[in-house]
């Protein structure tokens, strides 16, 4: 777990480790791993506020350094944030913003990659973070996208909002709950990932211990993962995050300003990769009901893939000669 | 190229080939793993669109059969969708839709998990492919799901246009722009894949002829794919399928309804994870300005990473001494 403190120097909040054993046979770079994969989740959905801020809202340099000033007081406060603010508070050489000057195309190391990747091996929907990773992937395409938009017209980003104070406020009161809530599902994908590697390697994994000793200097470090460790200690066995009663409550309060800035970014044309699929993924998971139903349906169709049945035990398979050539019985049953 | 034609008859249109010679070196093999891939992608467009008709829009399945036949009459005319208009059409032994009495559970043998894993490997964005894939890992908690929607609550998915018959008709034309929209986005990024593919293990691919292989008796066979064999033979070079006038037009047709989609979507609470990536994915590559100025910014103070300038020419790299703890010198250059 050394370089989990690559480039930040640890700070050691009430007590508490910023260093910890983790478990055996790789587990400890494996939670490295997924932290890295979760800080490239979160700088992509700071990267999207900061795109509707200033092209959705039309603010300055200097007024977005005094967003991320007020979001690092209260449920935001991370080392993430607070960066953000100082570096849009940073002028060059000439007195306009250092942030204006810096070419936009994301290098990547690698670690948000492998978390991809093993979340797509342990069948995780780790959306967020791969999400995350291929919006560096189209930033280098820098040359590819000048061209393209000569040629790929769409609508004008400034959003209504921008042209009245309270409206333009309240805008920015919803970008910070898209941002919170988002955070609050990459999370909660970090997790799942995390609990399905336990089960796949065999570890046991101290989620609540985990979420502390991030807090302790890693670049995620957050108020937020204090909220974590207490959902863990209230819940040893919480099978999700989203379902504790805390981050709930917390979801249930940025639903709206969540869903009207994915709303609006879609309308206006602003990216924003990660609020969406961070809000698809939350409609999905509170879905009793999804339409893959078709999609079995159709698996079965052209590849006699089989189905289960909703008034049926699982584990019962069905079969059905959609085309009707071949007889017309619809559930001939087989145990696969 | 054998399984290609798993579970389907080959149809050959017009004397066009259904097996064709790909390359060397497993190159086919590739192009059947990129085919499986845009199937999955295609499946989970198709149920996103069979998602809103019936929840947003409140449609019986013998409407959305009305639906989808007559989609499969235009642009949209293909395989996958002439299979939904039969399968939501057809009736279980008790006269009602089969198709309801369905599992919401979906299977995967593994090529569209492996075409995500080599899009990260390849730096490729192929966004879409990679929300199927997750989409059918959160089908699969079933018993998850339906306990986390007793505690996660959200919007009345029924949308105002379900209640006016012409906004009715309105919006089922918007859903048919977004999934076209979204299929052609998906081709896109699919073309790329195998692009950087071929550079990188060496293959020259003919990527008219993929699609005119793909046309003759796969799942993903459609009209559609004529127009991608058209586009490559009008140029060979072509950069991105986005790019080509034909689809580029057709976008443009598409973008009002696809956004309003998607935007309506996020607002009831109807998860479309493919619909919105593909529209994030097409903003973001007509960006010739990414907020990943932001991204290096914090790369850069953190972990020193370097930055790009916009005002000095690619190549060069500088690094910030954001804190001003060291000196406040703002651009000390290396090369690295």
């Amino acid at each position: 777990m050394k370089d989990i403190f690559q480039g930040v120097s640890a700070k050691v909040e009430g007590g508490a480790p910023c260093c910890d054993w983790v478990g055996d046979g790789g587990s400890g770079h494996y939670v490295k791993m997924v932290h890295n994969g979760i800080e490239y989740g979160d700088m992509q959905l700071i990267c999207e506020a900061y795109n509707i801020l200033k092209n959705g809202l039309g603010l300055s340099a200097d007024e977005m350094h005094q967003v991320f000033a007020d979001w690092n007081q209260g449920e935001l406060d991370s080392f993430l944030i607070e960066i953000t603010r100082d570096i849009l508070g940073f002028k060059d050489t000439d007195g306009g913003p250092l942030v204006d000057k810096i070419l936009d195309t994301a290098g990547q190391k690698g670690t948000g990659k492998w978390t991809v990747i093993d979340s797509a091996n342990l069948a995780q929907p780790v959306t967020l973070i791969a999400e995350a990773v291929f919006s560096r992937c189209v930033s280098a395409m820098k040359e590819e996208r000048v061209k393209a938009a000569r040629k790929l017209k769409g609508p004008k980003p400034l959003l209504s909002a921008a042209k009245n104070p309270k409206a333009r406020q309240a805008f920015i009161e919803d970008i910070k709950s898209a941002l919170y809530a988002s955070k609050i599902v990459s999370y909660a994908q970090g997790y799942m990932l995390m609990r399905a590697a336990a089960a796949e390697y065999g570890w046991k994994l101290n989620y609540g211990g985990i979420a502390l000793m991030w807090r302790g200097g890693c670049i995620i470090r957050s108020r937020f993962l204090g909220k974590i460790k207490e959902a863990y200690d209230t819940n040893p066995k919480l099978a999700n995050l989203l379902l504790d009663d805390y981050f709930r409550a917390e979801i249930k309060k940025c639903q709206k300003g969540w869903r009207n800035v994915v709303a609006s970014a879609a309308k206006k044309g602003i990216p924003v990769p990660a609020f969406s699929t961070a809000l698809a993924f939350f409609d999905q998971y509170r879905s009793a009901t999804l339409p893959a139903n078709l999609l079995q349906a159709q698996r079965d169709y052209f590849g006699a893939h089989t189905y289960e049945r909703v008034d049926k035990p699982r584990g019962q398979f069905f079969h059905t000669n959609w085309t009707g050539r071949g007889g017309n019985v619809s559930s001939s049953t087989y145990n696969a």
